[in-house]
């Protein structure tokens, strides 16, 4: 199982006021804790925490507008009363939201941590106290990841009939030791590509016996989470990490992806020359017509000042290409994996690692050369920048309505398959969060749906529709 | 028939020697000519102006590389051998080079016009000189139109087995006339939107007894005929007609799908301050993050200096909305069929048109405002501006392959229905037009491919992905 | 006097009704003409234009709303009560709304051109129907030329006490033939950089007995003829000649002076691949921060698709250039001189020039290369684009405030020697300019100005402000 | 003398390895240190730190190649031979780099800080190890600030003939307290705003009795310390306090000179929509030509997300527009004051602030709404971001130049005045920092400089050039 934790060992929102408290050397799993009112189904690190925790998701809801006006339109309706979830995702204050929106609209749910070292305690305690049984704390073990997700998924008279997962630990578990408990699932949420290939992987072997939702390919979240979110953290990250100067800078951004437009474009805009690499003719011409040379890594291994790996491959920069990079050249990757840039291979005698400050280490090379790491190859966006909220928001936002989908649907609409979100629903995501740029949409007339065959409310698009 | 021929009432390129041969009184039907080989299966307006055309197509060739460099990788196999193509295309330098193409590759062809003002005559006859039977001249009538399709579709003899259509006319002639010969017919390319539209339909309604490949929807044909095609001619199509300066306009699009983007970033780029309007939530959010503000067309009728439809609905701009504009205000269309603006309003009492150059109409209010109309509501890139001869060869490229695709494909591989381009034919033809970048492909090494599970040689991505 | 005619030979606005007027074989000189009322100190080609002439002055009045909105502000004030100019520019519709003005102000003018191709001759008629004494003609010979200039400086009981000129050619005409008139003058308005140069050399040899006014170099007139009305009209000039698609084109701006980041920006904008040639290291450091590679003509004379000059520098593309360069490749000049392309180079016996339409030579090499070499090396932007009234109101705004300037200088602040104009009126023309943006300046608190040490009204920067 | 202190509260580069040094009370004056080589001429914090502080240096070598190649270019010819210089600078790595090299042209020199908090201990140290006399600690008080400058004017035997000053307190308390040794300076260099004010005063009141020179106002250094700098900075700046998403953010940018057209240039690229506030009509003019709408703070102070100011003025933002200002809105300052924010104005007892994080304070109005104030107005980029070392190798350039320049420059090309560094060793600052970009300069032919009446050297542009 150990490889299912290797996934995140960076949490997205690290911040956390608890982090020394070195006095407090109980394990959360031996204390008999209790809120105010009495409740003691949850297991985190201290409850004393509460008050924090509830200031943090209080500033957590200014910025997720979208959550709150779903709370505001759906509340009467309460459409998941009924809804017995399983969540398993990083437990931070903007999850807080979207759990308490989950309760306000009518479900039972039960929480854990889909990663030891992303639960932010005293939010964790913030839930508690507020009645929700959550079992997850900062730096858990491994048994004790294990046993968090037991509790949520098969405890005395729970019957799940959702999951809202994150990397695919807690559908995973249920599958393998709770066989039955399973089947009675309604549906399945994914939010993680690693979910995501996880489950489809079950549904090729004909072992997904539930209905599952693929939220990561919806097109908000693809177009946040990558292509805009992308765009400014790849500046945020090389200026945290080495306050270097874009203008003019030679940058080889590998891989034309959506990660790679997002970079590319704020790159080029900040005075950077930009060139790609690619081995898709399509996008290789799409940055062709973007204004961005195309050439291969060999080709400018020698030249280039900055080298950004986006391309969800491996091996993309490897140690004969830093052999040829130039003293000075800093590397680092915006792609999914931390394989992109080949880091074992720097791990030789030759060489000497000096690390100059918090996620940059100066690679030396025998003759005095030295290479600049970024975060140890994994991903920068994640480790020297921050993730804004509103992407949080659109992500949570569309697993909150993917929920709705699949418990309200009606039976036969979802099978034994892994689905992508509806458009409608997407397209609903999207509306939520035109009112904090304050826009004004157009609505068709009756004459001008009926020409384009539309519905007035949409969706407005053919599925193959690019955007 | 009549409203098939009026999709396109403006040729693509409409350059034509022969404009004023006045003196050319008879008909080209009533006229007996051949070619100096002796060849007589075909009818052009006059085959002395073959010469002038050879050159044309000639120059063309120079920008059609990717054309060029298929005849060479192709020419050996002849995958084209066997084929007999009946083509019904604007007739131009650059289709006379796709035809070439064709018949190097092997195949037989008869070739007519789907537009009864888009032929060149000179290239017409060029390809007659050649041996190509071709029947088409500029100011056909609309008996001429059919009568040139029926010589290309049913003549004595020839048993054609792909067509290669521009919107849909041999199609649906063949099929009402000739159904028997359609039935023998191993699969239709279809490139324009229109055509595409009623080849859903016919496969809806059960009537499409063979496999049709919609190219219009290929990527590369997507994002070059609208994203990057309309971002250089919106700016061309304005200046041509009203030397305005764009530096500090504020301009309205309306509608951000490709050719809105285009659009609005073509503007934006040069200092006009663009404001965008939307029906779907989607789009619009990625206008807002593009940095556009969005707003009705209401909003801001009275504040905009140009209007911009790009939406493919009808009635996105009003008597009502141009009652409100302000003097001076530019209209023009951009999206897909002549209606987007409501010109038919404008043709009242009360209101003078004044032309004050070609292609611009001043609309004169009662008050003495006057709106400045494009192209009197027609495609403002295709009356005003020019098609860069690259998006012409990235379609005809496309042509190519889907004919070599379906001549060629293995019993069973397409049924009766519209399918579109495989992705790998689509690969294909953006990596014939890398060269022309001095482009440098990355090849993936076996173990990346591996890891990602793809063949070396594509398709890269899968089907629903948007680039 | 040869060479003073040379300067242009392509006017800025070249339309003219009568260019075919074939049957008008009397010169205008011998032909006797009045107005409607009877004036007859004038000489136009034709009088009976004048109506049509009107309707283009006009139009014009609607694009240029500062020199309207000074003639509200001025016209009670008369300000140019008393002046009586000598004016010798194009005269253009734009230059007629100028003239216009100028009278409504208070003056008196006798106008001729300063270019024998680029007068208007419905505008000129206009004018004389108005009463204003202009004597210009399209097509003047040489003679014709001076005669003109001759009746406009040393007319029986004309005092001039202003000259307006465009190139220098009436200044020198005044101080060479009539010094004793010249003397008299109070102020000379010069708008052209050869007219200022001229001016300065005069200055250096102690020739210039009255004050000056360079209005070329004021700061309107510099960012606006520049760097603005360039970064539109490279990409007009291009598209309108050779139907280019700038995505992905490599292109080589020679020079990164105000014409050359012009051009740089509008191309890098639409996606070309924008590489920079300078001699001046401040230059090209601003080059590489704006994201350009900075290289010498040599290293990319084999590569680059387009080769555009901005220097001011003769010979900067040379034979020896060409002969590298690839085929196709597109090669145009938009800096000051028709020099910087090295032309005279090219017409050699062995290289064949191939007309291919207006503007568009065709260089082809004895191994079939073709170089595509635009305007034969002269301005892309005058010969192939338009420039936009916006420029010339700026321009004809900022000469209308020179001349009242120096009309009512106090004693003593102008003497012998040429200014530029003084910081406040650059202000004051921009202001003029500013309504048609719907801009709205913030106004300096008393307690802001005394901090800044400003007067409220401005100036508001020092001397040397680079802006 | 208290406020000459404040001008700067916050160092440049504040991290020091020794903050905490809590065991270390003992004033530097009361102790007494030596270096290795027995030198006692100095007094910093503890010279144990030496070889920290060399290795601080040695890296800050890697990133200023334009001082190190000066080194290499200039060391033979020893161009500082005799000259004794009085440094007041920021004590920085950077600043150690520059004192190093004016060591190495050889120059004798004694140096102090221009602020009590910015220098680097270490640092320092590793200056005094090497020999240089340095008086400067971290946390110095106001009476050690003035006696380290008192040590480095005036020390017995020391007859200093260069002042290199930040600031202007080095030089006026020479000119106050040592005017015998004041008259015996060669010249000044003063590189800040506030320095270069108070010289220009001195001038204006006679009381400058020797040349100085303001480095200020150089070109590299104006572009790159406020153009291109703030470019950068502007959205490090934001990224790092609030984590905002640009995308679709309303910005208001008050000021459209170079630290204006930085900021909004960065946060266009990145999707805002930006807003322009301007006093002055031209730069308002451009602001509408680069794309962005004009208005008065008082006319988007209830829409704007977030609010910047660039103007040098004083209360652009009062507390009135902030009480307009909607929940969440943003307000920071780039400008060059701590004064553009009426800071005071917030600290009423209505208002709560509340500590977010360092450098961000929300101010909470009575019915909730919270603004969040940076850096308490103080400026954003110094304060919040960091300054790309790339920018203070030209500033340390430059002031280098300026030293050898009033060093060597023959008898009367400067007298009691304040000069702007002449053009031809701007240019050369220039040339230095190309080959970081492998940017390759044009050098004119003989025909090319003969004909622009240019030197081959330069320089290239005349006085008023605006770049």
């Amino acid at each position: 199982m150990n490889n299912y934790l290797s996934h995140f060992t960076l949490s997205k929102n690290s911040g956390s006021y608890s982090d020394s408290d070195s006095d407090d050397d109980v394990s959360p799993r031996e204390r008999d804790q209790e809120s105010s009112k009495g409740f003691k189904d949850f297991c985190v690190k201290n409850i004393r925490y509460a008050t924090i925790g509830r200031r943090e998701i209080e500033i957590a809801e200014q910025e997720m507008p979208a959550l709150i006006s779903l709370r505001k339109r759906a509340s009467q309706d309460k459409p998941l009363k009924g809804a017995h979830i399983v969540g398993c995702t990083h437990l931070t204050a903007q999850a807080a939201v979207l759990i308490e929106t989950l309760v306000m609209l009518g479900a039972k749910v039960r929480w854990c941590a889909c990663n030891i070292f992303s639960t932010q305690n005293e939010v964790a305690a913030a839930l508690a106290e507020n009645g929700v049984p959550v079992y997850a704390w900062k730096g858990e073990g491994e048994q004790d990841f294990w046993w968090c997700i037991e509790k949520c998924v098969a405890e005395d008279g729970w019957k799940p009939n959702l999951i809202l997962d994150d990397g695919g630990d807690a559908t995973h578990f249920m599958l393998k030791y709770h066989p039955a408990v399973f089947k009675k699932i309604g549906g399945i949420v994914e939010e993680s590509v690693t979910g995501v290939h996880r489950l489809y992987q079950l549904s090729k072997t004909g072992k997904l016996c539930v209905p599952a939702m693929n939220v990561n390919d919806s097109v908000t979240k693809q177009k946040f989470d990558n292509l805009y979110s992308c765009r400014e953290s790849i500046l945020d990250g090389l200026k945290r990490t080495t306050d270097v100067m874009f203008g003019g800078k030679s940058v080889s951004v590998c891989g034309y992806g959506e990660v790679g437009k997002g970079c590319a474009a704020a790159l080029k805009g900040m005075g950077a020359i930009v060139t790609v690499t690619e081995i898709d003719p399509i996008c290789a011409l799409q940055a062709c017509m973007d204004g961005f040379r195309v050439q291969t890594i060999e080709d400018i291994a020698d030249t280039a000042d900055v080298f950004i790996t986006c391309t969800g491959n491996r091996n993309v920069i490897t140690r004969k290409h830093m052999d040829k990079m130039k003293n000075g050249a800093v590397v680092a990757n915006m792609g999914h994996s931390n394989t992109e840039i080949e880091v074992s291979s720097l791990k030789t005698k030759d060489l000497v690692w000096e690390k100059v400050r918090s996620q940059v280490d100066h690679i030396i090379w025998q003759d005095g050369k030295r290479i600049v790491l970024l975060a140890e190859g994994r991903l920068l966006n994640y480790s020297c920048s921050s993730v804004p909220s509103f992407v949080l928001s659109v992500t949570a936002c569309t697993q909150a309505l993917a929920l709705i989908e699949m418990f309200n649907a009606p039976e036969g609409r979802y099978k034994q398959d892994v689905y992508l979100l509806p458009k409608k629903m997407d397209e609903y995501v999207a509306s939520l969060h035109l009112p904090q740029f304050n826009a004004h949409l157009t609505e068709l007339s009756d004459d001008q749906a009926k020409y384009l065959g539309l519905q007035k409310s949409g969706p407005f698009k053919p599925a193959y529709y690019r955007y």
